[in-house]
């Protein structure tokens, strides 16, 4: 794995206190959340809460999946400021979300349902082709590989997974308060490493959401794989864009909702 | 209870079908999500989740617990359209939030971060006093009652519960695909209704992050129960207002992160 949850940084759990049902006292270890406000040059964009382990990654990715960038968008740099909890990631050009959003701000102020529509206009225009398999031996590998990773899942909970793999090896591991970050990270590891996101699989321990495939297939990943359940609006999306949707992965078990040709 | 999970709306689930793992074909219900755009006069705020089915108190709740609105805002009406998937909650003033935010727009932008500001800033005002009590045999009564109650998460899966208790009784269950739009749902009620939060309980199904004890604290509910786990921040902010929160409420067990002298 390049990639795996990270137990040696301290910073991203912290030991506390509390007290059990018969009033004894109790030493936990927790996740840490902090909030980054992400800015788009001198657009600010949004406060999000995160563990912050790749403040980087998450925000190239955020702009990707909300349609603020694009793959080819030209990166100059991405600041991070600890002292400010604030990520500010600086285009060559002025991007065209921010030319809309001027003009949309002018009329009717925040946008927010409008960077919604953008992405669905955007995510009706993909649709995968059958040419990746999955094989089920692949399915079972990935879900027990991933579950007996150590992690800050297993250290603490109160965390969401999320894993991009290759046929039956995970080799990106990102964990994250929101299962939106964890994914959102992959997304900005997939631009800066420029990786090929056709071959791969994606695997996550939430819930699949309509959100979840509409970030799945504008990351151009054509498979995911949950051990959680689904949405109905998440499983019409995961067909009409031709996506293997896998849920509920536990164990031998699993249900597919979408995509079956592609399953051996 | 005088709001419980509504099974007999057919519009909040689906049947679809999927594969198992040895490919038979099997019958699912799955739950609704529709986008609903909010907007607060002419303002468009955000395009959010929801299964649906109070349009008027989640549009309420949001606003309330961003501190677009306050408790005191006097609200002229609330416009649902189903056809354009929107919601238009109307005062009889300009908000205050929206004199910031035009203010805001003109230098900045979207604002959002600045709207996480306004809630920290407002959050820090507010301390619990010790008059609220709760009995352990309660916790017990609620985790009981709540978990056999007929819900859209046993029937569906992929699905949030929160729940305003008062003593050992449930007195509202709401559901939704994300548990902010739950909680925001009993805000909304809380405003609609003119209920008093201060000897109330809350429950909830999903983690306990900074946003959930954030909400519940501007909504002035003393007590947070929930069955899932807590992170640090959640923690730290329950502690600096005085509240009390248990999380890990499974069975006969559970643990207090925060005013245990609550607790009795």
């Amino acid at each position: 794995m390049k990639i795996k949850p990270d137990l040696e940084n301290l910073s991203l759990t912290r030991k506390i206190f509390g007290f059990d049902e018969n009033f004894k006292r109790k030493k936990l270890d927790v996740i840490e959340e902090r909030p980054i406000t992400l800015f788009l040059n001198n657009q600010e964009i949004v406060t999000m809460m995160t563990i912050n382990d790749y403040p980087e990654y998450l925000a190239i990715g955020y702009l990707l999946n909300q349609n603020m960038i694009t793959k080819k968008t030209r990166i100059e740099e991405v600041e991070y400021h600890d002292d400010l909890n604030a990520v500010i990631v600086r285009t060559l050009k002025v991007t065209n979300y921010e030319q809309k959003l001027k003009k949309k701000i002018i009329t009717s102020g925040c946008a927010q349902g409008t960077v919604f529509g953008n992405v669905m206009e955007n995510f009706r225009k993909i649709k995968f082709n059958n040419y990746s398999k999955i094989k089920k031996s692949w399915i079972y590998d990935l879900s027990k590989k991933i579950n007996l990773t150590p992690s800050l899942y297993l250290k603490a909970g109160a965390i969401h997974g999320c894993v991009l793999c290759e046929k039956n090896r995970p080799l990106i591991y990102m964990e994250d308060v929101g299962r939106h970050n964890a994914i959102d990270k992959i997304a900005g590891y997939l631009k800066v490493e420029k990786i090929s996101p056709s071959n791969k699989i994606f695997y996550t321990t939430g819930r699949l959401t309509s959100e979840m495939v509409i970030k799945s297939v504008q990351m151009r990943i054509p498979i995911i794989i949950s051990r959680s359940g689904f949405t109905a609006w998440g499983v019409e999306l995961a067909r009409k864009a031709n996506l293997t949707l896998i849920g509920r992965a536990k164990g031998k078990k699993f249900i597919i909702l979408s995509g079956e040709k592609r399953v051996e």
